[in-house]
């Protein structure tokens, strides 16, 4: 059973349409008078952050993936519970973790803490407030909307790099990405589709485009001014840049900072094409 | 830095008084018009469950350990998000899963899936509405209180025995234990302090004294009937019960399907004494 049959069996049994969780980067389920948005990653050391990375670094991605995932819904996050395996320098896990909960104004609501052998693996449950309602989620995107860029892309890349070969660069953008929380909470009103990009551009725009029935047309010189120079093609199949991905109505990007980086149009043969055809080779990272 | 040390750590980082979930089995806060209650745990090959059980019974076990710790704040189960390590027979986990889910009326409303090496991890957060306010706490222990216990302790214990050495005896006790949601949610109204029973009576009692600042005096004789024969000792050190703890008014065992098993006295040398003196050896089950 691979992952995507094991997703497909879990939503077989999730009995309510309320369980979007499955389907999408967060679940969406009202409670009380407000609409309450959860969202939850795990991070597992060798596949998600790299051996021996310091742990106020692992802290932070693994409470700031899962916001990202809140300001892709345009939610407002109201606090996290995190799981642990204990370990060795737990004290900067916590450092880096009141760095993260401070910076964006989060509550620690509990977790748990366990012991285990092998690789480490960290949990983390975002909860948050949703700000407005439709929630945005993947399954809006309408021929005719336009395709918008929150930030740069493959910078989390070359930060990788940077970390894997200890070179001099930047790698701010590989240790410790920055939801885009404000911005997801502006456009949330205005956009027909929504996602934070973890696993890469193509690949997340493509699960925009199954989700809506649509296609995504992508145009590269649109993007280009968005990613480092000369690594265009890999910036656009590499994850971890968070940055969100909306479609909606022409003119966003003078209202708000993003970018036009193509159209949606009806559903072709591919998902996601790119100057009018199908990516070469994997659309992005899969985990 | 060990657990006792981190969790004390993430204490000091949790900026607000919201932040029960630390000190508790579970995190309480208003959300919307009504309360939510969260909870998390992990659960780790060969650390909680046995190497090589069915993912069936993993599956059942993760999520009703969530359930059971909701049970304990009197809460009604709203949802689950599953964190889930891809490895084979993961068809048997999905069935446990749906039938855990649909034996509970429980949501599946998302999580995440994996890949690592190692010992393979499994986390759940399951999120509730609380039934009654104030919320049940562990720090509501007052002297004079009767103590009670819902239900019967050491049988997890006798089924980890049965399937560590493969006998004929009765294993459901630790394969599948049955939160007391409904007992939960009856009692809520009327106890002082109340939690689940995961790591001992011993131990878990323990965690309402000092929560309280009282001494929980329990008596022999009055667990004896709820223990299997001859083992009272160690079933009253053994985890993965799952029967609702509380304190609370005489008589509550006339009203509900409790069993009185000693007193709440003014706080003492110990938290917890046992005909009158200090439990021998380790109180229960650290993790």
């Amino acid at each position: 059973m691979n992952e995507a049959e094991f997703i497909s069996a879990l939503r077989a049994i999730a009995t309510s349409p309320q369980a979007r969780g499955l389907a999408d980067d967060a679940a969406v389920i009202e409670f009380g008078s407000e609409t309450l948005v959860l969202t939850h990653d795990t991070m597992v050391e060798s596949v998600h952050v790299l051996e021996g990375q310091d742990p106020a670094d692992i802290a932070w991605k693994l409470v700031a993936v899962n916001l990202s995932d809140l300001a892709g819904k345009g939610a407002e996050p109201v606090g996290v519970l995190i799981s642990h395996m204990l370990g060795s320098d737990d004290h900067r896990l916590v450092a880096g973790l009141k760095e993260v909960l401070e910076t964006y104004d989060v509550l620690l609501l509990g977790g748990d803490t366990v012991r285990g052998d092998g690789a480490r693996a960290w949990g983390c449950t975002a909860i948050g407030r949703a700000c407005h309602s439709p929630v945005p989620a993947r399954d809006g995107a309408r021929p005719g909307d336009a395709i918008y860029l929150g930030g740069r892309i493959g910078f989390a890349m070359l930060g990788f790099e940077a970390l894997r070969d200890d070179t001099d660069d930047d790698d701010s953008a590989y240790r410790r990405p920055v939801p885009q929380l404000a911005l997801g909470r502006d456009l949330a009103p205005h956009v027909s589709a929504m996602m934070d990009i973890s696993d890469g551009l193509l690949l997340d725009a493509s699960r925009i485009a199954n989700a809506s029935s649509v296609t995504l047309a992508i145009e590269r010189t649109l993007v280009a001014p968005l990613a480092p120079e000369d690594r265009l093609e890999d910036a656009m199949r590499w994850g971890d840049d968070y940055v969100l991905l909306c479609t909606g109505p022409a003119g966003l990007d003078a209202q708000f900072p993003v970018t036009r980086i193509g159209q949606v149009t009806a559903k072709g043969a591919d998902p996601v094409i790119l100057d009018g055809e199908c990516p070469e080779g994997n659309l992005g990272y899969t985990h």
